[in-house]
């Protein structure tokens, strides 16, 4: 079925790994405390201890890299059995504070396809984590004036998105969201109502992973890059 | 001078020692890390130390709890020489979760003033801190409904509320303020033409104090209590 885009008035970006690379930087980190803590534990096991505790961390700590740094220093407590030295601890520190350092790395096509659909549209920046790391990405990114304004979202359920479309009166049907996952931008839209496009990155993190029967039946399109919307919509 | 609030459509009110205690737990924390780490520096050290450490964190973790965590398991790195139990920092990592699952304790006549006032105007939560964290409090104060929205903003200096106020269509001279903060919530508002209130609680950061210097001249008004408000511009 061809997807009608001629009601669209607001296009909603996702920002990490949609428009700039992001989760590639988690990976390293996870690299990183393997190392830090390979005497006490393979890398695996390491990467699934922290996953869990990820997990378990995130109704009360959020997304982000604070959030995640104090995950990283709780798992090193535990996976050490209380053992760790401080400058393994102090490491781990300075692991997160790294990653909010890192410049910003626009992924293929960003900025034309912005620049294009910016003369039509109103184009606001959807995106989840942490507020004050969120808006220094987008101020390093050199791509502000492009955006009407920046959704920071606590989570990107469907309440979420509902909430913000109330906001910002605009209609489900006028909506199109475009984001790399299909769990946090693609399918709490598609049950909305509103329109979605999943562009893949490389690399997903798990907690973003949906399987097959959640995508079934669903109706949204999958572009390779970017620079593809413009075909379609413009 | 008479302050005249009849243009006033729009009324913003600051969360955290505005509608609920918060600075509180602050202090109850850092005498509880005082405790913690009283083997190897006197608290008044200690607080000083961990002060200056959040500041100079600030431009990297922003506010809120998760910053102040990661602060203060750096400053017990520090202050014990890279001694410190990895036991003492899993209790440091436990007051920043304490904090975070704190019940939310309304202050006097919040609830009656929000009732009111919401009658007549438009009024929006306007705060700063962690995303998650604040639209926790929100919900656990049940005072979500009186709000037409909720502004996390990650610092509350003049260019973020022109920035809100841009986004929201609001005229300055159409905005009201309200909140305990003079730095954060009463002096950017007053530099923009906007109206503010000042409504003191009994401790304040020292991050958040402002000399007399800067008052001086200024046009606002202080108010002991939440409901003298409702003499004034009900």
């Amino acid at each position: 079925m061809e997807i009608n885009y001629d009601n669209i008035k607001v296009i909603g970006f996702d920002a990490d790994d949609t428009l700039w690379v992001n989760e590639t930087y988690f990976r390293e980190a996870e690299d990183e405390i393997g190392r830090l803590l390979s005497k006490y534990e393979t890398p695996n096991k390491i990467d699934q201890e922290l996953f869990k505790k990820e997990i378990s961390n995130l109704p009360l700590y959020g997304y982000g890299i604070k959030a995640f740094t104090l995950s990283m220093v709780e798992v090193a407590l535990e996976l050490s059995n209380y053992t760790v030295s401080n400058k393994t601890i102090e490491a781990i520190l300075n692991i997160g504070k790294n990653m909010l350092n890192k410049p910003v790395e626009l992924l293929d096509g960003v900025e034309e396809v912005l620049e294009n659909l910016s003369k039509k549209y109103r184009l606001i920046l959807a995106t989840k984590g942490d507020l004050l790391d969120q808006e220094r990405k987008l101020e390093k990114s050199g791509l502000t004036h492009y955006f009407h304004h920046i959704e920071v979202l606590s989570d990107k359920q469907e309440d979420n998105y509902s909430q913000m479309l109330n906001r910002l009166e605009v209609k489900p049907s006028e909506f199109l969201m475009i984001g790399n996952s299909l769990k946090s931008d693609v399918l709490p839209l598609v049950n909305l109502k509103a329109q979605a496009m999943h562009v893949p990155f490389h690399t997903t993190w798990a907690h973003e992973q949906v399987t097959e029967k959640e995508t079934n039946g669903k109706d949204y399109k999958t572009i390779n890059t970017l620079t593809e919307l413009l075909k379609l919509i413009n």
